[in-house]
């Protein structure tokens, strides 16, 4: 039965099951008016998520192809970005710069901190000439569970024209991100997070300052050309065939998102984050990320000396069904990441922290059984904002 | 009620309940083994479908993405390609052609026709400098129901080393295409035609002669790069988080084709395609596509003298739910196109010619009610190679 499994991902998350019956609903003519309604409502809906009046574009691509579009729609050849990178997921900026010829010069801090403003500040105040195009960075970095400080970021840019590009991936609607209050240009959002569906689909609100950008912009794109599908969009279409299903998916969950209110999912989150946090520290497991830019989707949690990740994780699922993920780029052999985002429920983080309490203790890590729990669940108990 | 639709679309094809099912499964991990056991099988069954040796690659995007990955990947800025294109697809692969800075060489055939043979070997043998880098057609041309003759042209090439790359999104496994018997560098495919799922996955599968063209292209690609494609799936995994569900859905739609066989089920669209062209014929209606080069796939059918496509469309999905699709293209104002693929039922296409007769009848064209249900209905008596 451990089959039956506990899904501790950062994405995918599990699936509602309301959302997986309007996923099975029949095909529709993605040319006819059932799905002109259909996106209609899906854009709508996404503009709250994203606290934007900015137009929003949905790509049939997972969150990379998201990051791609927005380099390759924005940025031209020979042009210089400024890429702030807190983790793997900047790493990747990096690179898709360089695939499309574009000079990313980066602002790198180490695996586990989080970008400092000032250093942004700093670099954009010396670039007079106005070279830098573009920030791109991170709303949550998901290698290392370690949140940004966008507002900050924003502000550190000031005058500076250059593009502020976010990707949240696995930030949006786990964390604030006010994209227009917060002078944004462009947020990059995807299915499998907290909008808890199955990969698949990218969303990018682009705002008026970064379509002018696209305008003017060289660069190489055909599939996934946001100027293409902003175009459709306004006539209630794509131009290439879209993932229907989970288009029917994304109503349902944006539903579910409007009744809990986005007030309501960050407290949510933000508390899973919690009884994680508490229940990993009563094991005495050190955690990558201080308590100040601790991320509310993700924890990585670092291994007791001597053992491996996959001394961790493979016990977990083999004994227990509960899946948790592995590290990613510098810190792959240093760190396990417990997921908390989209519909992963109170009880699976206790079952979660119950089984995590097992395997260390059988592995002759000197824990207290139950700690862990009872930690979290003290957290649980005492929290009032959170519709349990 | 007629929201309880009839799909008779050139894709996206009516899913069936089983596929439907297994889409619906809990998430799973997309780094662990389950899903290492998942891409095994449906890796393998690919391969039995395209009937090749080759490596197949899968990318979460429609159908347009892969033609942009095999431009992408396989040809560099300034090389030049032959483009025959016969329809709204063929000036597709153009589009993309100019997109990505590669010289686009167009051989055009009018629209309802399918590509001579050697009006491309005269080409290519004139090409003594060997200077196109690749032949790009489609096997099946969706927008005008025309079947081109793929082993005609792969014979028409003759010794030039032009690559022979085919997008068979529309084709595969509805009209036989032996990629390796027929020496065919790259076919792409499609998740929401033949092979019964909804949209959002495109799959190709890439020859030796590809792969060696693919390590010396330099044009620009991420999301969409076959090479990491490959090397991620020769240990299980996708380089970015996959489509899940589809390939779930893909699992259980290969065991349907291949408890079909490859045969009865281009048996089974051939049949579909005779029942709906003799049953277009007993109203007086004309075929866009002549009897040797019809799609089993999808057929265009000419609207009568006056009218206009939405004529037809709009109340047969209105007043019968039967869902076909609009022109594209050059002749965006003459046809409408029936679609007969994937998990379409031969009663479906019954119900949807009786629906047509009714349309065509109450619009004041001189139809005989019954004509077509007849016509069609004694075809599928007559068949005996297909199982009903």
């Amino acid at each position: 039965m451990t089959d039956k499994q506990i899904l501790l991902l950062p994405g995918p998350t599990p699936v509602p099951p309301q959302v997986a019956l309007a996923m099975a609903r029949p095909a529709i003519n993605h040319r006819g008016p059932e799905f002109k309604a259909l996106w209609a409502e899906v854009t709508s809906g996404l503009k709250d998520v994203f606290q934007t009046r900015a137009e929003v574009v949905i790509l049939t691509a997972s969150g990379t192809g998201g990051m791609e579009a927005a380099v390759a729609n924005l940025i031209s050849p020979g042009e210089k970005v400024l890429v702030v990178t807190i983790g793997a997921f900047g790493e990747r900026f990096v690179q898709i710069c360089r695939a499309f010829n574009v000079e990313a010069e980066v602002v790198a801090f180490p695996y586990g901190q989080a970008a400092d403003p000032e250093v942004i500040a700093e670099r954009l105040a010396a670039d007079t000439g106005h070279e830098i195009k573009a920030i791109l960075v991170q709303h949550n970095e998901t290698s290392t569970g370690v949140l940004n400080d966008i507002q900050a970021i924003s502000r550190a840019r000031g005058d500076h024209p250059a593009l502020l590009i976010v990707d949240s991936i696995s930030g949006l609607a786990a964390a604030d991100l006010p994209m227009d209050a917060w002078h944004i240009d462009v947020v990059i959002a995807g299915s499998q997070k907290a909008f808890m569906l199955p990969p698949g689909l990218t969303m990018l609100a682009v705002g008026e300052r970064a379509w002018q950008a696209a305008e003017k912009c060289s660069n190489q794109r055909f599939y996934l050309d946001i100027k293409k599908a902003r175009n459709s969009g306004l006539k209630g279409q794509t131009p290439f065939t879209p993932a229907v299903p989970l288009l029917y998916g994304l109503q349902e969950s944006l539903r579910l998102l409007k009744a809990e209110t986005l007030a309501g999912s960050y407290a949510r989150h933000a508390l899973m984050r919690d009884m994680v946090r508490a229940g990993v520290r009563a094991l005495g497991l050190k955690l990558l990320a201080d308590e100040a830019i601790a991320s509310p989707a993700v924890t990585a949690v670092c291994v007791p000396e001597g053992m491996k990740p996959a001394d961790i994780i493979n016990p977990l699922r083999e004994r227990f069904g509960v899946v948790v993920a592995g590290g990613q780029g510098a810190v792959k052999d240093q760190v396990f990441r417990i997921g908390h985002l989209g519909y992963v429920s109170f009880n699976a983080i206790l079952a979660g922290l119950a089984a995590l309490e097992a395997v260390l203790a059988d592995a002759g890590v000197p824990v207290t059984r139950g700690a862990a729990v009872a930690a979290a669940s003290t957290i649980l108990s005492e929290s009032e904002a959170v519709d349990k």
